[in-house]
């Protein structure tokens, strides 16, 4: 089933411990629809400016993903710099020009109608909600957010939950949104917010799922683990590509079962450790369904207890 | 078979989100050795002072602890205050009183010359080394260690982990220890200076371990996850009942073979959620074996791929 993702397509500047790139394709819809197309068809909705060219349009023909939605914009691409060099789990932001998307107003494609998973990335969750109302069809909403909205946009941002399937973020950001600092009453508050599954993204240490039961008070976890990894060269879009890993791989099934949506979470640890293994996009473009598959079964090793 | 276990037995007075108690039980070698109760015998090897009575010793006849080997002295018994208050996975110390702790010399009685498993918890490591050459038919030795020595006793500690079989620690103090921020390269470098076995302790995001191979460079890895909890009362002693439940229950078993390693470390994570549950020991001094098992399918479920 084709997946619909809204987001942004960006450029980065980024330094770590291992070294430094200037103006790399990055934004979380690259990330994502990179990561979700090695499982199902991708279409992009995004807005970009004059600097976007023939070099990062490839990047996305080369894994078949759909960029008729990507808009041409007057001006410059939305531009993040940022640094990791004391800590490789947070991001030190530099700099954040929204450029062309201080003014991005999603147009959905004709051809895009027939979605039946939409992925609504971090963007402001006004244009997230403008989105989810205008794809009716689709079937599995799931999204994610970040603390600028959770602390400035809380009451945009609740409207979107009670519309999302999934709702995919971080610890910081759950205990945020939630204002609880228990991870797992703090869950538990999410849930009552709309979601019928929050996946927490843990980083290094992988992601947890909490799905509420038919009771509403009735919750399973599951969780995934991250592969412990010799070199991170660079986190950024990890997350993001956990998500398209997810998703991808959640739409590519007949079925969800619960057997498929923690395949789906294996999947997604899979993605975003390959994210970080090379600057920018530069891994997660160029792998094969081989590969993946042969890191799907190194954290099945590394997992499986019997 | 059998554990000695040396290490602190202590007071703590402790303040959490949860409240506060003064002057409870606890201190390295009473976690350990009440966790692994559970699984083996246990021989304590500590000293304490004239305050230790009657209802801190019946703490451990009621798990059947053996504990001859806990010398009384004159003067007080170790002293730890501490708070989480801001941050529940890392204690702000506010005292730290050795008092009778600091002139300690491990004597060990003859009832424990057979046991075959000995877990050096966390003291100064020419203690640590003094017990294990003092206990040469011990075949499975693990232990512990902190910041404290890693950083002001490393030559000491180096000559420890020589004859260790498993280390236990932390990911801040292989990170440490190793002087390498990557946890892979860490945990390499730390398997170079002796143990076969490192076990790296998450704490809520549960453990790591690394395990090397015939050929050295051959290291293999298994991950077992801690279990979300609702209520996180005390998390002082988690690391010590992981380690308790950890390697009491390898004790426990005829071999160690790559399975009950993996339930091992299970067991680990299973001790350690419980002794989070309530101040100090309360939780870890009432257990039955069937909640221990209840809680270990549980765990099971939470990760249990297929």
């Amino acid at each position: 089933m084709a997946i619909t993702v809204v987001g942004s397509v960006a450029f980065d500047s980024i330094e770590t411990p291992a070294g430094k790139r200037e103006r790399c394709l990055g934004g979380a819809a690259t990330y994502f629809s990179l990561a979700a197309s090695y499982f199902t068809d991708v279409r992009v909705i995004a807005v970009v400016g004059e600097d976007f060219g023939r070099r990062q349009e490839a990047v996305f023909e080369a894994r078949h993903i759909d960029t008729r939605g990507i808009e041409r914009a007057t001006g410059k691409s939305f531009f993040w710099e940022g640094s990791y060099l004391d800590n490789l789990n947070e991001a030190k932001t530099h700099a954040t020009d929204l450029n062309v998307f201080a003014t991005f107003a999603p147009k959905i494609p004709e051809a895009y109608r027939d979605s039946e998973f939409l992925f609504l990335a971090n963007i402001d969750p006004v244009l997230q909600r403008r989105v989810r109302e205008a794809m009716p069809q689709a079937r599995l909403v799931a999204g994610d957010t970040m603390n600028y909205w959770i602390k400035d946009h809380r009451p945009a941002l609740l409207e979107v939950l009670k519309g999302l399937d999934i709702l995919l973020i971080n610890d910081t950001e759950t205990r945020m949104l939630a204002g609880n600092n228990n991870l797992v009453q703090a869950a538990r508050a999410v849930l009552a917010m709309g979601p019928r599954t929050l996946v927490v993204k843990h980083g290094e240490y992988g992601a947890t799922a909490f799905l509420r039961g038919a009771t509403g008070d009735d919750v399973k976890l599951f969780r995934a683990p991250a592969l412990p990894l010799e070199e991170v060269v660079d986190p950024t879009g990890a997350g993001d590509s956990f998500a398209g890993g997810f998703f991808g791989y959640l739409a590519s099934q007949q079925e969800i079962t619960p057997v498929s949506f923690r395949h789906a979470m294996f999947y997604g640890s899979v993605m975003g450790s390959f994210a970080v293994e090379r600057f920018g996009t530069e891994r997660t473009q160029n792998l094969s369904r081989k590969e993946i598959d042969d890191r799907f079964n190194l954290f099945r090793e590394l997992t499986h207890l019997d």
